[in-house]
């Protein structure tokens, strides 16, 4: 590639969490970078767009030589904002979002804005890769991503992604050295949800929603696995939902209408 | 079934709704009706979970005969609740999702919260089937559908639906007779976003979310095909989004690090 490639930065922490911090400073290393991120937190936003309320794109200025956009939707909304109205039509190279407080492995692909984020990029048709830490707090250690997110990065730019995948990658905390990359699938775990019940001053309930990651999975091929081997995960992922194995299965019903 | 199954109706448009009033007459005719939806239009908001703010779960009760719920919270909230704090993990038979006032064919399956309630039921291990027609109207009329409804949530009790896939199944409006069932794959198709951009009374800038929906598939055996041929499109849907035909191009790739 001769001219630097154009970079979209988004996330679902906000922008002004540590770990987009982080992805900016390496995407600096590799191209022109533009950032369109939540003006607040949007955990847990899954593939939500805003279409009830209008929406804010305002340009700020937190980091030197990056133009960024703060964006009052969700993180989908913020890949639609930018693709629309800052690149114009004339698309990024690449679209990178993270690094996300906390692990987007297994399941969590489908609640995590993060990688919602990501998969709005690869919708859109540009490259895309969503990355995520195994550490939730606001004062996560990103240093020991820096390198496998910069090689990830020229890798994908490098070799381009088959149309229709983009990357969900995810890091170990920095407790143990990183035994490298491993390409993996989706592991099959779910939460199981606990809900904190509470009353209220005025003598309602409520409930906080909490829950147990539960891994039903003995693969040594998944996600779970890698991380829990200290490999940096790297799941290919798709936004055609289609279950293609069971529509056999289906024409053998006999509807009766 | 000996026993009348217990069924769990959500949906996204709020539980005031037409299209969730004709989905829990039709559910009424099968089995034991639970109803737990959002306190108001929840549409868009995909796979979004609450985890910044309390829930509310109220017991209302707007049509006989049903036990029914309004939660504060998003499609996906509902089910979560539903499961943990209603059915207190004895899970229904059958979770049914809808009647939505508009299609969530192709890749709207990612953006719609009546299609990932449905799509959070099937992670739970319940038979999950959402239905959407092609009429976002509030006054949209659902009688065409309602034997259909019928059939497929018979078919799915009796034949069961394979490990982690649920059903999208679509119907047109009732301009034209139905010309059947038609099982299908979500076509590939997206949105092109255009925002409509106004300034407000303030001389700020804000932005509405609207776009132009473009078909970009010939096959025969996609789900647009068949509604713009009358059929009612099935779909079956999985929760694994591992794109499993690329891991072995991605292993082919020479990291650096």
């Amino acid at each position: 590639m001769s001219k630097k490639p154009r970079i979209l930065v988004v996330n679902d922490d906000g922008i002004t969490a540590p770990g987009i911090k982080c992805l900016i400073e390496v995407m600096k290393e590799i191209g022109e970078v533009t950032v369109v991120a939540p003006d607040g937190p949007q955990s847990g936003m899954g593939h939500a767009i805003t279409i009830g309320k209008p929406l804010r794109l305002d340009k700020i200025n937190l980091y030197e030589g990056v133009d960024m956009y703060k964006c009052s939707g969700t993180p989908v909304d913020c890949v639609k904002l930018a693709v629309n109205k800052i690149f114009k039509g004339n698309k990024p190279d690449l679209c990178v979002s993270g690094i996300n407080h906390g692990l987007n492995n297994s399941i969590n692909v489908i609640y995590s804005g993060t990688m919602s984020a990501a998969v709005e990029g690869a919708i859109e048709n540009i490259p895309s890769i969503g990355f995520s830490l195994d550490d939730f707090t606001w004062e996560a250690d990103f240093s020991h991503c820096r390198k496998y997110v910069k090689d990830i990065c020229l890798q994908t730019l490098k070799n381009s992604l088959p149309q229709g995948v983009l990357l969900n990658v995810n890091f170990p905390n920095n407790s143990k050295p990183l035994a490298g990359i491993k390409i993996c699938r989706q592991a099959n775990a779910k939460w199981a949800e606990e809900f904190d019940e509470r009353v209220d001053p005025h003598k309602r309930n409520y409930y906080w929603l909490t829950g147990v990651f539960q891994n039903h999975d003995k693969g040594e091929d998944s996600d779970v696995w890698a991380l829990e081997h200290h490999y940096v995960s790297v799941v290919p992922v798709q936004f055609d939902m289609t279950a293609h194995h069971a529509i056999s299965n289906l024409n053998g019903w006999n509807f009766n209408v």
